[in-house]
């Protein structure tokens, strides 16, 4: 099953917005044995959506088409769908009442150009939209699917998710695809792969192994094309251990989870609690950490002592040690762990202090040098980090980085428990 | 002139990565008069580059491809584009001249794969690459211009810089283009469309208003296709002040920037001082403060008080009410803002406490129920947000809206002023 995604928007080619809509769509297609084999982006006019949705058809099993739904420019889209198609317009009465309830509930009155929105073309099917007004629409035509959807990342990943890609799963000649992911952290892409270089010359043909790297993380996918589910499963696990061997901890979870759910996870299980003491890092380590829904059990907060008197007023760092030291430095985070430990009674606690750029570099501290610190009152492990010069990369890598020595700590300390929440 | 963007790489297909070149490379052009009115993204096959380069080739005047040059997917491009266009491959000396010296200085050898990358089709001049080996190509022929570039972000970057845009600007026939963007919060798509409807209405042909929406923002964006600069920015500015007359306080900022970024300088120029208090944000609100370079200046930091234990402890919000009230609450907002002002001794600051989901809602306080404060001891303003099921949409929106909340309270206390950071 070939694949086209049509990406709808000037906003696009302007290049005022990144289209990320496309690799997620991508992803998600490729995790169910579906191949993105082109992808086009064009304006929002009736012409070029028309001519992109006629070729797409003609030479593809599937077209997902994201943008030109909403309520301020629907109209080009659906238009250009119900004249492919050759079908009329026909009003929604239950995606108008969902809207008027929506409005309901905010308290103000929906506008003409909602109810505008609910003309669809006489032939697709709703995909309902928990997240926003527009539905996504599926039709199936010829062995043939269209798919569109609004282009608003969270409605569009919404309406995938719960009501598109549960469709498509369904449908006949998919070749299976199996895929068993695991997740590192702390490591480089060209260190892993070296460090993998046996197993992935020994991997057979239909077997696959790809790096998907992010900030401080790689993922290992490995993929099977094909063939009976429990023997493809079984010849993946085999792989899977021989990457575990190799990688050893620095693999911190398999499947589809995040870092900062498997480090709520141990601490959950462990019964301790967590603070984090901030300064470069601005609250993205809080932030990352209470992503995680549920992460009241274990995480106490954060203080952001951006400012160093801060950090000497409520978190004890000694004014001496910030003026010879300065802020950036090793004594400063392993103060600000024990300072956040106290003042919020916590069991284990994380600290961060660097410069995130791209001012405030010397030569001694240039930009991209970062200091954390993780551990309790009896043992504190400090690191220094030297990333790069981008300050939301050096951010976003240092609260990833930072909740992975925790977790590292935490492994290294296996018989430490709490008894949760100290209040 | 009429442009297509060729992104070539499997990677971008998977959605392992995001092609960012296309959006830099849009605005680039845009910025110059020219126009993209299609982008292609194909996998590293020779039959779907050959492909996509007849297609560009035969309705485009710009053809620019980036991806699939460097030492180790080099060849499929260039035997595209040598094929395509009938020629020869020929050995660059210069070329490879250059990368000689530049693994000299690196002190390690050049592989063979190195050598290989100096064949370049005939009729392609080169575009010199500074960042690293594969140089960019440019091909000019029956008045129309192809461009292929390397996929690697900085590398392209330079030499389009350096080399291809400034070419680019020569060429003749270029149409002018002008924008105009007025950045908004606050109201929501169809509240301003109902709103600009008469000036939509009355909008002459070739001036064009595009709705950007982002989380609890929306960017408006006229733009003007030809004509005279300073005819069109006057039309333009008229159109503007027709929509700041409809909008008024929403507009935050004309132009090129954010709404921390305009909130830190309201701040700055006044010389006051910001700290945030925060609860289900859990750092959010911090986070895109400090994502601001230089907010050291105005910002002094963020408590965290997850636990409604240090809501008491450190920022004074009486037992009492966090059992009347509970911690979503008017009173228990606006306590956080009077705590942190004395604790972190700052001029104004925000606070929010709410249920980001998707557990936590009660009837009474459903998911999607979040309180903000704003203001300093004298004045808090409060609001009551409804928003939806989704936890990190819910905090994003909230972290948006609480900056913009912000931003009018101080516009509505224009004569508040301070001396800056207080140590």
């Amino acid at each position: 099953m070939q694949a086209l995604i049509l990406t709808i928007g000037d906003e696009i080619l302007l290049g005022q917005t990144i289209d990320t809509n496309s690799a997620w769509i991508g992803q998600q297609l490729n995790a169910i044995g579906i191949q993105v084999t082109r992808r086009i982006t064009v304006g929002d006019t009736l012409e070029s959506i028309s001519s992109s949705l006629q070729e797409g058809w003609s030479s593809y099993d599937l077209v997902i088409m994201t943008g030109g739904l909403g309520p301020t420019k629907d109209d080009i889209t659906k238009t250009a769908i119900a004249s492919f198609f050759q079908v009329e317009m026909v009003f929604s009465e239950d995606t108008y009442a969902r809207i008027l309830r929506i409005f309901d509930r905010l308290g103000r009155p929906a506008t003409e150009a909602h109810r505008a929105q609910c003309f669809m073309p006489a032939n697709a099917q709703l995909l309902p939209n928990s997240m926003g007004t527009a539905p996504g629409m599926w039709i199936k035509q010829d062995h043939k699917i269209l798919i569109s959807l609004p282009g608003v990342p969270y409605e569009m990943k919404s309406i995938m998710t719960e009501a598109a890609l549960p469709r498509l799963r369904q449908q006949p000649g998919l070749i299976p695809i199996f895929h068993h992911t695991l997740l590192t952290a702390g490591l480089g892409e060209s260190e892993i792969a070296s460090r993998l270089s046996n197993i992935e010359e020994n991997l057979p043909d239909h077997l696959k192994l790809a790096y998907l790297p992010a900030l401080g993380q790689v993922r290992l996918r490995l993929s099977a094309y094909g063939g009976d589910a429990r023997v493809r499963e079984a010849e993946m696990e085999t792989i899977a251990d021989q990457i575990r061997g190799s990688l050893g901890q620095a693999i911190y979870a398999e499947g589809d989870t995040s870092l900062e759910a498997c480090l709520g996870e141990l601490l959950l299980v462990r019964g301790l609690t967590l603070a984090t003491a901030e300064s470069c890092t601005g609250g993205a380590i809080a932030q990352a950490i209470t992503s995680v829904a549920g992460a009241s059990r274990y995480y106490l907060g954060t203080m952001v002592a951006y400012h160093n008197e801060l950090k000497t007023k409520h978190l004890g760092v000694p004014p001496e040690i910030l003026a010879s030291e300065g802020a950036v430095s090793r004594p400063v985070v392993e103060q600000m762990v024990r300072g956040i430990l106290s003042t919020y009674q916590a069991d284990v606690a994380i600290s961060a202090s660097g410069v995130a750029g791209p001012g405030g570099g010397t030569p001694d501290k240039p930009v991209g040098m970062i200091w954390i610190a993780v551990g309790n009152q009896q043992d504190i492990r400090t690191r220094q980090l030297k990333l790069g010069k981008n300050r939301s990369t050096n951010i976003e890598a240092t609260a990833i980085l930072a909740m992975n020595e925790l977790r590292l700590w935490l492994l290294d300390h296996p018989e430490l428990t709490g008894s949760g929440m100290p209040f």
